[in-house]
């Protein structure tokens, strides 16, 4: 890094940001330098350019973006930062892609603490370098005290798709296999107990993972058998298959005591007048397999620590309505509507 | 677009952005599809996917990432939206790439008017296909009132790199020749008369433009004799040479009287204290090009309606302390450092 020279030492420990910080001058260079390349630190950023260069095979690409607000930055199982890098792999992932290379940006509040910055950078390389992908690029502004909250972060992700591999919406059929790799909800009751005005003490972290191992074993026994994969996110469980529902243009029958919810989370949702299937997560994955290929796909989820806990919950129906309907425990029938409203605003 | 059946339609005129539209739910689909993806519409987004698709040719590509937060956010020759389109695509083109999709992520602040918002994604749309390239996935988040300032964008851009090019920092030379596009300061002085409390009279308007067209003409012109291209944005000119200065430990010594300024904003940046070579522009590069295609690269910019008011202003020197010097009109000369604080925060 040859810029070094003119590099001074941040104090950490005690300092914060300021505007000065956002200016694109030399306090953005000791930032930039002193904290996002340490944390990210790989020849790209090194160049200290705009923009960074890789090369590329022919063949078909993905790109995702999503921004990051979660309050609190920090919370049982992870923060915004390994959040972020999670999220973003996550959603190349969901089209089977394999990610390579990322971009972050960060919108910061003047006062914020450098040391909690540099927390949340060292998470973000951290589980970059954990999923093999790198933060190439990068950009950093600050706004005054009061027009943000601490501290957003974009991501954007691109990777590298296998020849004949179309996951998309559309693609679902009538008689597919729902499945899903895991216990449902983690992350969003993860998130409302750390939230002030919510505490309650309960033994859940956030499932906070990047999936793309996963999909890629998922890939490797299902191949094109496998019609759309989603990750969970904002809306849980129930936005997602609703989504697919009209997108593909049928409807979904789940079976409820297939549905792995943990008994901490089950408890917790119950107090809180909440539905674990509108809980988000963000280390879990709906996948829509043709029914032919779904036990060879779940039986390769079981087999990854990711998918331990897979299950297949229930099929695409044909519904004019495109609805979800559920059987439910006891024998009954119910509706899995996604919400109008906002339940659990800034989750992610 | 299936999923049209699930839209109701959003009241541009009179609604406003709440947290529902952050939810990932129903509300949120309504939004992107009626606002974004008219803005926007192309076959990408039209899949509703998490991520977008595409294909590459085996060679180098780029990716580049920014937030933008400028304040106000509808400004002379512009908005947030076209800004940050632009100012996406120089950063691929400063490399010497054909900009080619970008991703766009939305922070917006519960409250934020649809018009508003309707207006900047119209502004993003325009500016995007004027310049032919494909907003093809995004993400919408919203926080609660007083936890943002109207409304962020992230932008991020990839384009392809042609062979043979490896414009880079610390590629200048002792010798090179230092090209400016056009005149310089004019974005700043054109969001600082818009401010409240610097509210002033003045016929300056926002130099935002992508410039990656003009950079074709400069690479068919000068080929790897460029060294590196920057826009000189955030911190102006001063702190780009400055920048470019330390990473490839030279000096440079620049003509005040060969320096476009418009008088207009000359005279604004006396009565304000303020330097041109510090103010941000949107729609200017320069070149630090080898000293004999510097003429070639120089008349191809004339030639272009982006860099018809380009000038060669100076030139690479051996400087152990990698200053910028300047020889003034009066023949003096001083040094043209960078700012160590903040001027003009929030200016892109």
């Amino acid at each position: 890094m040859r810029v070094k020279s003119y590099q001074r030492k941040l104090d950490i420990k005690n300092g914060c940001v300021d505007l000065s910080h956002g200016s694109g001058g030399r306090a953005t260079t000791q930032l930039v330098l002193g904290l996002f390349h340490e944390a990210f630190g790989n020849e790209w950023l090194a160049r200290c350019n705009d923009q960074s260069a890789f090369g590329v095979r022919s063949g078909r690409m993905v790109m995702t973006t999503d921004s990051y607000v979660v309050s609190p930055l920090f919370f049982p199982g992870g923060n915004i930062g390994s959040l972020a890098v999670h999220g973003t792999i996550n959603d190349v992932a969901m089209a089977g892609a394999r990610p390579l290379y990322l971009a972050a940006s960060f919108i910061i509040e003047e006062g914020f603490r450098f040391s909690e910055l540099k927390a949340v950078a060292d998470s973000m390389g951290a589980a970059a370098r954990a999923a093999g992908v790198h933060i190439i690029t990068g950009d950093t502004k600050v706004v005054e005290r009061g027009k943000a909250d601490g501290l957003f972060i974009s991501t954007t992700g691109i990777g590298v798709l296998a020849a004949g591999l179309d996951l998309s919406a559309e693609r679902a059929t009538i008689g597919d296999r729902v499945l899903v790799s895991g216990s449902l909800g983690d992350h969003g009751v993860a998130i409302m107990s750390r939230r002030q005005n919510l505490a309650f003490q309960i033994d859940i972290v956030s499932d906070s993972a990047a999936l793309h191992d996963l999909v890629a074993v998922m890939v490797a026994a299902g191949g094109a058998d496998i019609r759309v994969m989603r990750d969970p996110t904002r809306g849980g469980l129930a936005a997602t298959l609703n989504e697919i529902a009209h997108q593909s243009s049928l409807g979904f029958r789940l079976q409820e005591e297939a549905i792995p919810v943990k008994p901490a989370v089950a408890a917790a949702c119950e107090l809180l007048g909440l539905d674990p299937l509108h809980v988000a997560n963000e280390g879990k994955l709906v996948a829509i397999v043709a029914p032919d290929m779904a036990d060879a796909v779940l039986a390769a989820m079981k087999a990854h620590p990711l998918g331990c806990d897979a299950a297949d919950i229930g099929e695409a129906v044909a519904d004019h309505h495109h609805l979800v309907q559920m059987s439910t425990s006891f024998g009954g029938g119910r509706i899995v509507d996604w919400l109008s409203g906002e339940q659990l605003p800034r989750i992610c």
